[in-house]
């Protein structure tokens, strides 16, 4: 058996293994299998941390704490460390501490190695890891099977659009359904947040300027993408609450490859979208080559990579988001963000 | 003859009704009219301020001042008031002016009222009267006659689009030419700038989210918005340095009709678009209803109106901007942008 992912595909993970081995009839090898994986899982719960990678950043509020704070979430899923209490000098935002740099980041790298007190999850509420970000640049039709869904060619060149930060909302945060669209959908996507300003970066430079990943919901209203503002996808992706982030900035050199991650989108419990990040067609280097010919890339800007395929307008019958869903999009190492469709 | 119009619209009108009176035999007369205009253009300069109007905010630099600083342009093509030297716990960029309301404005309009020192013009550099907002929001084909130019009809809906805010530079910046475009073409606009955060706003209740207005000059690179990037006019609209704005965010009071404002381009001092306000087929109140449907407006968000007739890419043949040209975008009562290509 492969070792188990991280994160909550560890569930996708049993219960697919957990199937395939009560079909081969080994049964009660399989038990002792998944008695030993909860272990594991409940050890890792405890020791969160490997001080050189690791690195999630966040920001959050807290009832104790006036307005928004600056921390380190303590493993995937686990409670927050405030860097602002074990720094106060450090920024409390994420966008002035990604602006000083290698200054700011080596003093979180301090606060991951040292034994701090950690909040508990109950006790905080996580914002967007980065919030009114100068952009919020959108990559169209960037995975291949997304491309086959729509019966579209493979684009040569990137195609982007974007979102206005106002629509960035926190990881769990609510996403409401404007009564002006009937086709609100999903799209699950990586997204790259910049690190270092940076104007024409060559593909080979692009690593450099990248402070690392989060995940995204491109929520997408299709009949304003589509049919409506003469077909400038703009209003259609940019309604109010349309961008929800988190739970973290997952620092670079805290992802083994961010071109092989799962990528997954569930509704209401139900797998609506299931890839993987290696079958994007422009990786995260010719993305932030590409956009940085047109525009200054600045620290806070964010990319979204694209969805996969399973988006709900090209279902037959098509299917959108209505009152009382609950969409779930996650990442493998990254997280999870859960947002409730009001 | 009517009274003649302020700004540098002056010239025109003089060279328009020095013609027509000289055709008419009128000469004497003419030269005696000049003479008085000229002698009250003089005058206008030395007093150009009535306190309760012509408040022109701007953001500029100076050799002895350390960074942007905030002040009022001494009326149309005046020196500078430093606001912060004459209050220094003002902020020092627009968007906190703007975020903090009746408060900031109230100084600056005791300052408007006191006799203060005038930086000389020569003595400043003027920066974008407001830097890094939250949106740049645009809006296509919103003059009658620039529909009926490209031959399509007049839209029943406001287009939005938009530019990143790293785009904008000052009313002097030069417009580079980016080597991948062939196509650059020039676009005078009026820009709404909000004043107050907004989200669902009346077009009755529209003016008091409004803070004032500028002009823009919405640079277009056509291949890229056209033909390129899957039809999505981003790209071609936000290459650093695509959108110059200023001289001044004139406040909504002190204009008496910002739909009955003359509008024109030059191109190396060659009139390419003239037109008037009064030709927006979706006025003020109307756009900032409908862009606010879909998201929530904050102070210092930028509205660009659109472009009158007279764009290089429908001449026959098209005509398009090189290096070395300047262009002029000029709004009566607004002021005067000039940009060299480079």
């Amino acid at each position: 058996m492969a070792p188990p992912p991280s994160g909550g595909f560890v569930t996708e993970y049993l219960q697919q293994n957990v199937a395939s081995t009560l079909e081969g009839g080994f049964q009660v090898l399989m038990l002792v299998s998944y008695r030993r994986l909860l272990t594991a899982l409940l050890q890792a719960q405890k020791w969160p941390f490997q001080p050189s990678r690791n690195m999630r950043l966040v920001q959050f509020q807290a009832p104790h704490l006036m307005g928004p704070h600056l921390g380190l979430e303590s493993g995937n899923g686990g409670g927050v460390i405030n860097l602002n209490a074990f720094d106060p000098t450090l920024p409390k935002t994420m966008m002035e501490f990604l602006e000083q740099g290698e200054a700011t980041l080596s003093v979180a790298r301090r606060a991951l190695a040292a034994q701090l007190p950690v909040l508990p999850r109950s006790e905080v509420t996580f914002l967007a890891p980065v919030t009114r970000p100068d952009k919020v640049v959108c990559v169209g039709m960037n995975y291949v099977d997304h491309c086959k869904e729509q019966n579209v060619p493979v684009p040569k060149e990137p195609i982007i659009f974007s979102k206005f930060a106002s629509s960035i909302v926190g990881p769990y945060d609510e996403v409401i359904l404007p009564p002006e669209s009937q086709e609100v959908d999903w799209e699950v996507e990586l997204a790259v947040v910049i690190g270092k300003k940076g104007k024409r970066i060559k593909a080979t430079d692009a690593m450099a300027h990248v402070a690392g990943f989060t995940v995204a919901h491109d929520v997408s209203a299709r009949d304003w993408q589509m049919r409506r503002n003469g077909k400038q996808w703009l209003l259609g992706k940019t309604f109010d609450t349309f961008c929800p982030l988190g739970p973290a900035l997952v620092t670079k050199d805290s992802i083994a490859d961010p071109h092989n991650l799962k990528i997954c989108c569930r509704v209401n419990g139900e797998v609506v979208q299931s890839s993987n990040t290696n079958q994007m067609v422009f990786k995260t280097e010719e993305l932030v080559a590409w956009v940085s010919q047109f525009v200054t890339l600045y620290p806070g800007d964010v990319i979204l990579t694209g969805t996969p395929p399973g988006v709900g307008v090209f279902r037959k019958p098509p299917v959108f988001l209505k009152k009382g869903d609950e969409v779930q999009c996650e990442i493998e190492e990254l997280g999870i963000i859960i947002n409730k469709v009001v």
